[in-house]
């Protein structure tokens, strides 16, 4: 399976601007889903979709069910198998898997049901997903429209600034941070956490209490790599900039892109990546 | 609210090697709930646990809740609140947040159901689920038994020896890894993932398929921080050692002592910390 995809992006090293090809790994959903012996016959249940990168789906989808305490051991397992197969082009088909048992085997799917919890998603087709976000964003227009921009020697200091400011990450070297900043490459809250999530959705939570949504005129720095989730909450607030000190996801780019968001990738050493809506980075002195 | 706890850990920086006090990112589950008009008064309903730092939970609870769709202003929460009062010295207390909504609000929890996923947990309570734990690992015994070791020497040339086997990590700078390590340092299988939990599910399925665990004479590398969840994972399949180029967690600490695995933090750059069960370090030349 693929597990990189080329983007067309813009890359910044200090004067240096150049339109290059780079490669991004791959962030797809995966369903996971378990077949038994039902009361009719057999019968299947969807136990878990989770953001990963394709490639040795098999063994994810095992090591999931073992690690989860689902399944004892490989004696319970007749098959594992891309539910429909691969189609080259199609990547809904190759993105449910499912794990066949044994007729002996028994799941305890209440206790399944206790033992996990939920976290926001997609849905299991990339491109449904992207369409259900399209709906649910109140704020789509607002971010075209957004004329934010930013000049590439402020972009270039948020980094040091963001750690500058994060209190907790100084004391344990542990802690993902997300930024609000203003044109100017001036940062306004920080707010930190051991989930890059929690970090930014307590930021945005922040502005949603202040009144301070859709944050237009601002973007927000990671300090970590950008996933599908990251954009899409972003998106959610109208915030029409996402900058990270690490790498994004193929999954994020798609996102970015279909919401105009400008999304920032790298940002550290004196340079970064502009994976979207490049227009919103003056490089102007 | 405390957002660090002070741990009495092992330092190793080349020969230097010393037990100083550590300050480590606290990291707690965090309920949330809707409080809302139902057909017979006020209801309240669970939404969300998701694993965080103390601290700022009112802006996590509606930032969550926000983002994901199921609230649109400021004007239609009445209060957000600890549902019961923070009590020192009890933790469980101060996990579980509800957002309360006026009586006009209403949230379609039908909605909220497809578009929530599910991943794995250990429920509210941490200590609730520290025992819940130690009822589901069949290896329990096998890992406080276990008497894989491993020199100094070896372990710090463990991140570098990861890092040359990240093939996709070396083509797009952005993956997560897990590495599997004997006790001479030699690193025998590696997968990787956008989610860190995924690469580590990816190994560890591979030991299921392969009949390989329990793996008590093997140690796992990864690339990032260590959660409750990697220590959860490397628990359930007897693994004695969990390395990780990055920072721990309070609870990923806690569980790593409770079944006597060994974790060690901060790998890089000629140094790491040992945060349990350091007797399965070996100095000596």
């Amino acid at each position: 399976m693929q597990r990189t995809r080329q983007f067309n992006i813009r890359r910044i090293h200090d004067i240096d601007d150049k339109v290059v090809d780079d490669l991004v790994a791959i962030e797809e959903p995966l369903e996971i889903r378990i077949g038994f012996r039902g009361a009719d016959g057999r019968d299947e249940k969807s136990v878990s979709i989770t953001m990963r990168t394709p490639g040795n789906d098999e063994e994810l989808a095992v090591g999931f069910l073992f690690t989860e305490g689902l399944l004892g051991s490989a004696a319970e397992v007749v098959e594992v198998w891309h539910r429909s197969p691969p189609v080259p082009g199609d990547a809904d088909l190759r993105n449910v898997i499912r794990v066949d048992l044994v007729d002996e085997a028994s799941i305890d799917f209440a206790r399944l049901e206790r033992h996990f919890y939920t976290t926001s998603s997609c849905g299991v087709c990339g491109k449904a997903s992207l369409e259900a976000l399209n709906t649910q964003s109140r704020y789509s227009d607002v971010l075209l429209q957004s004329d934010f921009s930013i000049a590439t020697a402020d972009i270039l200091k948020l980094t040091q600034k963001l750690m500058s400011d994060q209190k907790v990450f100084g004391q344990t070297g542990g802690l993902h941070a997300s930024g609000l900043f203003d044109a100017s490459g001036n940062i306004h809250i920080v707010r930190e956490d051991v989930g890059r999530h929690n970090a930014m959705d307590k930021l945005i939570g922040r502005l949603f209490l202040d009144g301070g949504l859709p944050a237009t005129d601002h973007g927000i720095l990671v300090s970590g790599r950008t996933s599908f989730e990251l954009v899409q909450k972003v998106a959610m607030a109208g915030v029409p900039m996402l900058a990270a000190v690490g790498a994004p996801s193929s999954l994020a780019i798609d996102v970015a892109r279909e919401f105009g968001i400008t999304l920032i990738g790298f940002l550290r050493d004196g340079r970064f990546n502009v994976y979207s809506a490049d227009h919103r980075i003056s490089t102007q002195e």
